[in-house]
C-alpha cells in the first residue's frame, strides 16, 4: 500500500477493499474537484448493504456507507476540509444550495441525494479500479475500503475528540432512528409508540421515543433474544407475533387502548407497513416507514385506514440534513445525552468482514463495527 | 302525511322517501332518547350516495346525507335542540365526550363516527318502516325523505338567517374540500397544488387553496367541460390526461418545477392516489386522499415515494368536528368569505330525484339541490 504524501497532487493509492466480500488490492484515484479522499477508520454494517448486494444491480462494487474516517487529501476547490479532519461519511449529501437544502422541510438534496448509480457526481466516473478496470461505488461512500473518495458534500466534519470507532454509527442507522422519532414523527410526551423490527434502527427509534417521554413503547420482533437489549433502549412491552394466534395489530390495539399514536416500520417489509398502519389509532395515528424492502416494493393498504384520518410518512436518514445536523448529534453523544455504544455488539478487524455479514444475516448482532488496519 | 303536533310525545309520521330511488310512503317513528326528528328542507346528492347504493350492502334503505332541515320534534334528554331550530345533518357525529372529541387532533368520534350499519346508535333499530317492515338508515342521516330521525350528535344548529337551500352543501362536500385544504393539508401561501377530480369536493379544495394564497392550482379531470367552472374556484392550470401521451404525473412534475407541494385525490380512485403521490415533490410533498373508491379499495405505491420523504394523509369530512366547526363555516358563507352558491348547478323538486342521479352519473352537474315539498 502506498499512501499519498502531497496534498496538492495526491497519487493513486493501492489498498485493500472488500468487493463482493472478496478482498482485493484496489487503486484509489486522487480526489477530483470538490472531492476528498478519506482514510476509513471504522465502518459498520447496515442491512441496506446486504439488500443492495443481493439485488446485484451493479458489479463489481465496493459496499459500505456507515463510516468514520480522516481526510487524507482534498481535491481542487475544497475549502471545508483539510488533511487530518475527522469526518463521518453520509450516503445522502447536502449541497447547501438547492431548493431542498434551502428549505427547512427537506433533507432530499437534489444535487447529492440518493446516489444509486455507483459513480461519482462530477464526471460519472469511478475512483476505484483493479488493474485498470473500474470498480463501482455504493451510496456515494464505499467504506469497505481502507481509503475511499467521496464528494465533499457527502462528508461531515466532526469534533476530533469524538471516538471514531463509536460515532460511525451516527453516519446512518442510529441517526436515522433518532431522526424518525424526533424530526419525522415528532413524538410527543406521554404518547404510545409501536416499533416493528428491533434492529439498530428500530431501537434507535425506541431511544428517541424514550427521550421524548413516550409512556409506552411496544417493540415487535420475531426474535425473542431481542427483548433484553430492547429494554435498555426504552422498550416497555415486547411482542413476538409468533406467540399469538390473532393478528399482531389486534394485540397492539388492545394493549394500547385502541391503537398507538405512532407506529414505525423498521424491518424493510412492505407488508409490515400495512400492519403498522392498522396498529395505530384513528384520527391522528401516524405510521413512519424507514425500511428499504428486499422484496415486494409495493406498500398497499385499504383506503379505510386513511379515511379514518391516519397518515403514512416516509423518512430518509431520519429527516436530518447531514452537514447541518450531524455535528450536534455527535455533541449529544459526547454529552451523554444519547446512547451509541450500546448498539455495538461486535468489533472485528477488516479482514473478518465476512463474519460481520454472517452475524447480521443470522440476527446475532446489532451493529458490528469493522476496524480498518492502522 | 300526518305530522306531529306534540313535542313531548311525537307520533309516527308517514311521508314520502326515496328508497332505492323508488318513492314510497314511509312511517317515521318519533325520535327516541337523545334523537331528533328533522323536517328535511333541502338535500343534495353526493357521489358517496351512489357508491353506497351500488355496493348494495343493506336494503331497503333511504340514502342521502348532505342536508339541511328544521327540527320537528326532540326525544327525551335532548337539551341542545328545540322544535324549529335550523340544522345541518352530518354523517359523522360529535359526542363531545370521547377521547377523539376531546382531542384537538381528531374528528373521528368514537361514539357517533362513521355509521355504516344502517341502524340507530341507541338501540340498533331503524326509525323508518314500510307496512311494519324496517327500512334502514344511511350514514346516520337518510335525508332522501321528507322527515328523518337522527341522533342529536349528528345534527348541528345553525343561524336561522342562513339559507337552508344553500348551506346544505356545507353538510358534506364543500366542507370536506375546504377542510382538506385548511385542516388536513394546511396549505401555505405561495405553494403549488394539484387536484385530481374537479367535482364539488375537488373544487372546494381549489377554493381552499386559493384562499390560502396558493400560487398555482392545477386541476386534473378527463371531462374538458369542467375547466370553465374550475377557473372561478381558483384553478389556474387545467390538465386532461387524455390529451397527453405521457403519464400525467410527468406533466405535472414538469409544469410545477419538480412536483407540487400538495396533491389531492378527490375522485375516489385508489389508482389515482398513486399518481397523486408521484405528482408531488420529494421532501415535503403531501398527498391527501378524500375519495371513497367504488372499486379496488387498495391504495398501493412503490416504497420509494415514501423513502423520498412524501406523506400520504387521509381525511374524513376535511378534519372538521361538525358541531364545533360547522357554525363558523356557515358564518363564513354569510360573510361572503367562502363561495357556496357557485357549486349549485341544478335545483330540482324531490319527485325528480332520479334526474339528479342521472346528472351526477353523467358528470353534468356539480351539486344538484333537491327541494323537499313544503
Amino acid at each position: 500500500m502506498s499512501s499519498s504524501s502531497s496534498i496538492d497532487q495526491p497519487n493513486v493509492i493501492t489498498c485493500k477493499a472488500g468487493k463482493d466480500l472478496v478482498m482485493e488490492e484496489v487503486e484509489v484515484s486522487p480526489p477530483q474537484p470538490l472531492e476528498i479522499r478519506v482514510k476509513v477508520i471504522c465502518t459498520s454494517l447496515c442491512r441496506t448493504d446486504i439488500t443492495a448486494w443481493e439485488s446485484q444491480a451493479i458489479f463489481p462494487r465496493i459496499f459500505g456507507h456507515e463510516a468514520s474516517g480522516i481526510v487524507e487529501s482534498v481535491g481542487e476547490g475544497v475549502t471545508e476540509f483539510v488533511k487530518g479532519d475527522h469526518v463521518l461519511t453520509v450516503f445522502t449529501g447536502e449541497c447547501k444550495t438547492c431548493k431542498h437544502c434551502e428549505s427547512k422541510k427537506s433533507n432530499m438534496c437534489q444535487v447529492l441525494g440518493l446516489e444509486r448509480r455507483g459513480v461519482m457526481h462530477s464526471d460519472q466516473g469511478t475512483r476505484f479500479s483493479v488493474k485498470g478496470k473500474p470498480v463501482y461505488h455504493y451510496c456515494a461512500v464505499s467504506s469497505f475500503s481502507e481509503y475511499t473518495v467521496v464528494h465533499s458534500g457527502c462528508a461531515v466534519k466532526v469534533s476530533q475528540q469524538a471516538p471514531l470507532e463509536k460515532i460511525c454509527l451516527l453516519s446512518c442507522g442510529v441517526a436515522a432512528g433518532l431522526g424518525a422519532a424526533w424530526n419525522v414523527a415528532d413524538i410527543s410526551k406521554g404518547s404510545i409508540v409501536v416499533i416493528f423490527g428491533l434492529g439498530t434502527v428500530g431501537l434507535a427509534v425506541a431511544q428517541g421515543a424514550k427521550l421524548r417521554g413516550a409512556s409506552q413503547i411496544i417493540g415487535v420482533d420475531i426474535n425473542p433474544e431481542k427483548y433484553e437489549k430492547a429494554k435498555c433502549f426504552g422498550v416497555t412491552d415486547f411482542l413476538n407475533p409468533n406467540e399469538y394466534n390473532e393478528p399482531i395489530q389486534q394485540v397492539i390495539k388492545r394493549i394500547s387502548g385502541g391503537g398507538t399514536d405512532y407506529s414505525f416500520e423498521c424491518i424493510g417489509n412492505t407488508g409490515m407497513v400495512t400492519t403498522a398502519l392498522q396498529s395505530c389509532c384513528d384520527g391522528w395515528g401516524l405510521t413512519v416507514t424507514l425500511g428499504v424492502p428486499k422484496t415486494n416494493p409495493e406498500i398497499a393498504s385499504h383506503y379505510s385506514a386513511f379515511l379514518s384520518g391516519k397518515t403514512l410518512k416516509g423518512s430518509l436518514f431520519g429527516g436530518w440534513k447531514p452537514k447541518s445536523d450531524l455535528p450536534s448529534l455527535v455533541n449529544k453523544y459526547m454529552n451523554r445525552e444519547i446512547q451509541v455504544d450500546e448498539f455495538i455488539t461486535h468489533n472485528l478487524p477488516f479482514e473478518d468482514i465476512n463474519k460481520a455479514f454472517t452475524l447480521m444475516r443470522e440476527g446475532k448482532c446489532l451493529r458490528c463495527v469493522i476496524h480498518m488496519p492502522n
